[in-house]
């Protein structure tokens, strides 16, 4: 709670709406149940909402989850034909996860982390460059999706004057033009650009994507930042290119977490490794729930809400959750 | 040469001009007398320009050093009083110096190098987040200095939101209010900062002018990075605060360079370490390169210079040059 | 037809979707009812789309209107009910209201009408300024409303260094905090604003909002721009105010349209008239026919809609549509 | 005195600076000649700064002009020779003149003037298009010069997405495209523009530039902004063109101001006319005397001036002085 909410926000949310319950461990079923008939808001992780519990929810508005993606553990279908929108607060992430993204690259192409290890085994070569170094100004770059972060991405990249090509076959390609970007085919993002974001939320259409082929079209020495899933990508081969040296990778999400303490993927050179921690500052989750307590503020007054991503069908058809059934890719990393 | 000049560069360059001399190895004095009587323009990395040398260029309109400072080695009032212009190509380094300085606060603040370090090692925390973790994003940011560094910086951190204040008793406030930032005292940048950019030009005047009292001004875990010269820090207070865990650092210009094998700086805590290398990009020289050609085209011409930097006698009265007599600060690292 | 749409525009609607009718006289309802049993997406100015017609639309998963507003002649409990998206094509208009609020705020803070008249009478005044004149650098601008126009204003503000203030008190206050302005009560826009935009979507609750007593807050000399709806305004009380020289005026929209021949707003002094001109750009109409063809391109790959609008309950149960059967307010023009 | 400097401004310079003489009438030439010798800044309209005063004057060290041009009543050579910086308040200009530029263009194609002076004949055409309205985003646009006015109205366009072309045959093409504009020929200009703006400075080379011929390779409907000199074009054939009906004109400038009385100018269709009232804001000439006291602040501690733009050998030798010699062009209005 403590996490989420500052004090501030849980006293304006208590100035409007009777909060029935606000604990930090979790809400037993049967208070739950109870509770439901007269709840207008459900807050939760993963807020667990079957079909039964929704047609017990006859005051249900709207359930608004804190943990950045659409779970697996609600009936969407039901939600949709009672109007209860489902509300997620991923929006609410773009900002740290594209400032990630920005710092791994950059990172990446001027060689902070050999050169910071080097010097401190004084092996530091002065005023020297690594052949892989380049500068992000007026670069080609390529964004693999064109959500909420790639879009929040954009606006870091802007004062670096490069040229942005974008592909994302759920948007038409005018959102794309509008934003000053290039819609352009996944093969071209992959063989055109020196550094490669991979954004795009987890499908089972995007399952490795990024092939063993796709990753052998990029340039020689470009960067692969991969920030949204591993999902999306060949890892085994992301893996092995950046090895050999034909590519940078920086690397933020994994197949599987934690990675097995002798998995390869601990010592492939080119790369920079993070264990998941793009969304990871504790100031910041406050900002979450300010987010929560605003969009519930305007509902209260008979207002639509306007921070949270609102769960469309056909995007919730496709998207992979959290808790989502479907098994995991299985790579060796 | 191929460093700096293009094939291109140098055709272009022999297309408008007399290529007198233009070799990697130095110019023989006895040579360089001989040409200077018929030169125009005098192109090197610290041009060695007596006031004997002046003297027997008659027909000379500019110097032009591609260092990237005002150098020593050049009679300064002697080109003032024969209307000699000095050109500096410090302004083509601007870029590559900003990208740096936002590459290394992001790689601090977001904690890169100790989760990586960790991550080859076993050792990560998956989704962790450490306690010097912070977002750039809404940041209150102090400049020390409002240079071409300063500005080129500044234009990277708008999509940030930051609250920028800035210390320059060389320049009048409303050049700083006008670029959308705020002129404070060398205290309050000191004071109020969450990253403080360092990035002044050296002068007799500014040596050690971040002293141990005012980096104990700085926030707890505030960061400072070390861009432009050594010589404005208390380098030892610097480390001091760093280790002790009291503020973060991200260093690239130390006192002494290379820095001595077992030097304390090495091992310090809560530091990134970058051995001089913000400008060493080998594909961005050429962008210097391209530069003198392109001034010496308008030159030709019979119009002004407008890309590089144009010697002003107050600066140079009070600058430090790369090679001047001036002795280096002696600090222990 | 011609005017919304591109010729390569129904080429492409033709190449995913079966087109059923496509005319611009009136669909006979006959025919829109034999036609609506097997129709997903009804494309028309005004949709006469009552709950029986809804009813046999069995296959309808979209109305998309292309006037700019939510029209009256729809029932929308009944398309939320069956899960059918009702899309304005209102945010295709944005870039050109929000210029023409721009152009007639400049030409009026820059005299640029009466200037221009004078001098084709022979009257002007060399290098002379008025009294009224300002600039909009630096300016305090207030907001009523931050809809689609206002988001759009705002980026053309963006190089003059405004302070924005918005009142919109249907929106949390974060979006106005994130978008760089600050969010205050109607009376601190009225008397702190050099300029005021009057941007918000007409409802019952903000009928005469902007009243007699807040158009004497204003300060003297500041401007108003009325844009978006006379609605909002007591429009005797604004003509007033600027005949007498207290404020200027510059006004797109009015009370009753067309505005009867002898109406006093014809010659009221220190204001800027336009007979509701601000979307009225031939060329830009394609842009409305693209957005339409762009969202049923991937409404057609079973995506939702990413360009329109779409209604949310609570705005309709609180807007004005176009053909709405409150009657207009009474006022003396 | 007092439109230029404010009293905070005036008590400011008082603070460092001895004023021998503040007055509004003129300074006789014995008072001046008197005075001379103690100056180390003269500050003036048109400075008159003959040989023989630069050689009384042992401690001037700069001139500095409050118009907005380098005037031809000083001695250039000799101020260089002695090393007297010449500073001209131009920039001082550039923000209000690029709104003008910025206002007149946008008046014009959204068709303001001819809308609201049929308004208040009651000849208005409600939501009506007019043939040459056309909106400015995405337009294709061209600057004829790119100095300090150019500069800041690039920053006014940027909203709107245009592709900007620039000619300027003073500066090397690389600070164009460092702009983000496309380095060009005038005849590119001319031929692929939708708005042009005319915004060099006058000079013998460029006498007439935008000749009849130039004018006729324009697009049908497309927009010539005149704002800085008539001295560039062919006014006659301009004027001609836009009574035609073949282009739009915007003219804050002209050939012999006042125009006369029954000049042709003042009936041409198409056109805004505006009496040379660019840079006539009365509170912004207050902004002049801050950079004239700013900029002396900083000489006064030893440095050198930041913000007025510094006389360059090359420029004056080119340029036309606002009282030169050089008759002015003989056209017919």
């Amino acid at each position: 709670m403590n996490e989420i909410f500052t004090e501030r926000d849980l006293k304006r949310l208590a100035s409007f709406a009777n909060v029935l319950w606000a604990e930090d461990h979790e809400l037993p079923d049967s208070v739950l149940e109870n509770l439901l008939p007269e709840t207008w808001a459900f807050v939760a992780f993963s807020p667990p909402m079957s079909t039964e519990r929704l047609r017990l929810s006859s005051q249900l508005k709207a359930i608004l989850e804190v943990g950045g993606h659409f779970p697996a553990t609600i009936d969407y279908s039901e939600c949709f034909a009672r109007g209860v929108r489902v509300l997620s607060c991923a929006p609410g992430f773009a900002r740290q996860v594209a400032e990630m993204a920005l710092s791994m690259s950059l990172a990446s192409i001027r060689g902070l982390v050999p050169a910071h290890v080097a010097f401190t085994k004084g092996e530091e070569e002065w005023q020297g460059d690594y052949p892989s170094d380049f500068s992000l100004f007026g670069q080609d770059v390529g964004f693999v999706g064109f959500g909420s972060i790639a879009r929040q991405l954009l606006q870091l990249l802007k004062p670096f004057g490069c040229r942005i090509r974008v592909t994302d076959p759920w948007l038409p390609e005018s959102i794309i033009r509008a934003a000053g970007c290039e819609p352009v085919t996944l093969d071209q993002v992959m063989s055109t650009s020196r550094v490669i974001y991979v954004l795009a939320t987890p499908a089972p259409e995007n399952l490795g994507l990024i092939s063993r082929e796709q990753i052998e079209k990029m340039q020689p020495g470009a960067l692969l930042v991969l920030i949204s899933r591993a999902h999306l990508v060949d890892f085994a081969a992301l893996v092995d290119a950046a090895d050999k040296g034909k590519i940078q990778a920086a690397i933020d999400v994994f197949p599987n977490e934690p990675v097995p303490p002798d998995a390869v993927v601990r010592n492939v050179k080119n790369t920079i490794l993070s264990p998941h921690r793009a969304a990871s500052i504790r100031r910041e989750r406050q900002a979450i729930g300010r987010m929560v307590v605003d969009d519930l503020e305007v509902m209260a007054k008979g207002l639509p809400p306007s921070l949270m991503q609102i769960a469309q069908p056909e995007i919730i058809d496709r998207r992979i959750g959290q808790t989502a059934s479907t098994p995991a890719p299985k790579h060796k990393q």
